[in-house]
């Protein structure tokens, strides 16, 4: 039930994993436990599913890192370069105590940090045979790595939005009245994967007064003339990084008189955003930017959520551009910029690019029309 | 993200949650609190999906239930009867503590059991709002219910397994000789999905000497005339229930001369097993019943995994049959029953039924042919 595959890019992985140990050590954790999801993927280039049984890289700040896994699994990871990355393998089987052999490779650990996406069945049974160590989260340390992209990276995220590009522009294929939003949810799915992506992770088609509830995913409305539809989609690609993307369709000449000076002060807001983003500004300043050109319109009240999350292997993932947040902005960051305005009952509109922060300033990784486009 | 659905039925999803709170009190615990996911989905109804903001069902055994909601989430559970099942719906925004609320509600509390699939990043969280009440896991305590199926359960998985054989049933379609398992599975998935499935969750081909390894999945081996190839697949149906299945396909006449009488040293193995099913036997003397046939035969080293696990809303959850699980079989409880014989580099045969615990022994939702099926 696991898929595993990866970057078999062995420096990268190596000096990863060296990172993530400094990265430990400077928290103040004596070892990482890394469980198979994205964390794991960042850090050796398999992701893995969650199984019932204990499957962990066990990362000490000093020593040999350890992966761990069930004597059954292990073939599926054969393939990974171990010995090249400086990694053991030890495998169990049934009957065997997993958690005491992690507490035996970190014998005197203080301090562990488990990753965020730990079931609490494994991280639970962990605190307990590691006695009186404290039980801290990697998602803090992991996640200063993570949210720096290196260029292999950002390759990833580019193609990854070059596919969800190309869904953006077939959707004329499918969107039209008369169709249920289920009918073409199905459609766009199938297209998501013809365009590259392994699975369509989120397809969102908010018609009409569906648009304003802006985590609204599908349902059996069909599709009227005059409809504004919110389409969000995307998914992971084969190397495991994500896209994310939402443009707004009018099924026709929009049947209300306010969507074309509301849509227009959303763009300026987006617009606005990207423009914030160069190294040193403030996520938070980003999502000031939005927020200011809406609430001069007097939309303020309209626009409920932050204007983004980073993404990567995880398609919500540090930074989040939300207002509290000010880490400032470093070349490599990538992050979605998507203000909304939902008028509740009637009628809502996104704009969402994924941008990665340059010496220049922001590079959107999404590039269809940002205007409201009528099919 | 989040896939929402599930039962409407108002008294059993009472009687479930009035069970728990019992079954919790009766294990120590003062509260359990319950992440989206299958606990989730057996106690409310619905499932949700995983997502960085707290979701969860907060029971305490005495007082109120409360349903904690990132208020941007809210709308996705609005159809549920939460007044009718004595449920109280609170929301959080950005910005409030979503533990400090399940503390408060809690308060006094001495041992709180969280669902075994909360992600740590949650747990550890409501580890420190809960000062210094002990974490137990949920999963030993809601397990006990899960385990037991009522009526309504046991005719979903008798429907999750009349899908499954209706794929078998047309395997001719898709398995022949100068295919790789790649292309196969990937026809296989889509008819899983035609056949009523929401998701082709898993599908192994196993073919020659991929067979013999019980976890391989699937590769770009071609298949060849004269192998024997495992087919074991399944998913979830929009009920939530799994199905999982596995039968034995030679492609043409078997290449390899101690096939059949092998093979039917298994079928013999997997008869014993069901015929061992009744109310009062244990777990592991199913795994017995099988295991002593295989052995007998002299293939006991080949048979490398436990019998079965039982399946509802998981693929695999408890009762696990497997030596050393002394739990009596009760009506009502659900499990697979999956002897395989694995001879390394050369073939493997696995065959694998759902069955159910009545009264008069073992039903089998799965009714494909047993016999090696020649293609």
């Amino acid at each position: 039930m696991s898929t595993i595959t990866g970057t078999r890019d062995v420096p990268a992985l190596r000096a990863r994993l060296g990172r993530a140990a400094e990265a430990a050590g400077k928290a103040g954790a004596d070892a990482l436990v890394i469980s198979p999801g994205s964390d794991l993927r960042y850090l050796l280039g398999v992701g893995g599913g969650s199984h019932e049984r204990l499957s962990c890289l066990v990362l000490p700040t000093g020593g040999t890192p350890v992966l761990l896994l069930p004597a059954l699994e292990a073939p599926g990871y054969a393939h990974l370069p171990l010995a090249d990355l400086g990694v053991e393998l030890r495998t169990w089987v049934d009957g065997e105590d997993p958690f005491r052999m992690v507490a035996d490779h970190v014998r005197g650990a203080e301090v562990f940090a488990v990753s965020d996406m730990m079931p609490a069945l494994h991280a639970l049974q962990l605190r307990d045979a590691l006695g009186p160590a404290r039980q801290d989260l990697a998602g803090p340390i992991v996640r200063e790595l993570r949210m720096r992209k290196d260029a292999a990276e950002i390759e990833a995220l580019a193609e990854a939005g070059a596919a969800i590009d190309r869904v953006h522009a077939r959707m004329g294929e499918w969107l039209r009245a008369g169709r249920t939003e289920a009918e073409v949810r199905a459609e766009i799915a199938e297209a998501i994967v013809a365009e590259g992506h392994t699975s369509a992770e989120f397809v969102i088609v908010g018609s009409g007064p569906n648009g304003a509830s802006p985590h609204h995913e599908v349902s059996e409305r069909v599709i009227e003339p005059g409809d504004v539809v919110v389409i969000d989609i995307g998914g992971p690609m084969p190397s495991g990084y994500n896209s994310d993307c939402t443009r707004v369709y009018s099924i026709g000449e929009p049947g209300q008189s306010d969507v074309a000076d509301t849509y227009e002060v959303l763009r300026q807001a987006q617009a606005a955003a990207v423009r914030a983003v160069r190294p040193g500004a403030t996520a938070e300043s980003v999502d000031a930017a939005a927020r200011s050109v809406i609430a001069a319109a007097g939309f303020g009240e309209y626009f409920v959520h932050r204007t983004g999350h980073g993404i990567g292997l995880d398609v919500h993932e540090e930074p989040y551009v939300v207002a509290g947040n000010e880490i400032p902005l470093e070349p490599g960051m990538a992050f979605s910029v998507e203000p909304g305005i939902y008028l509740p009952g009637r009628w809502g509109a996104r704009i969402e690019d994924i941008v990665v922060v340059t010496e220049d300033g922001a590079l959107s990784l999404n590039n269809q029309p940002r205007e409201l486009v009528v099919l």
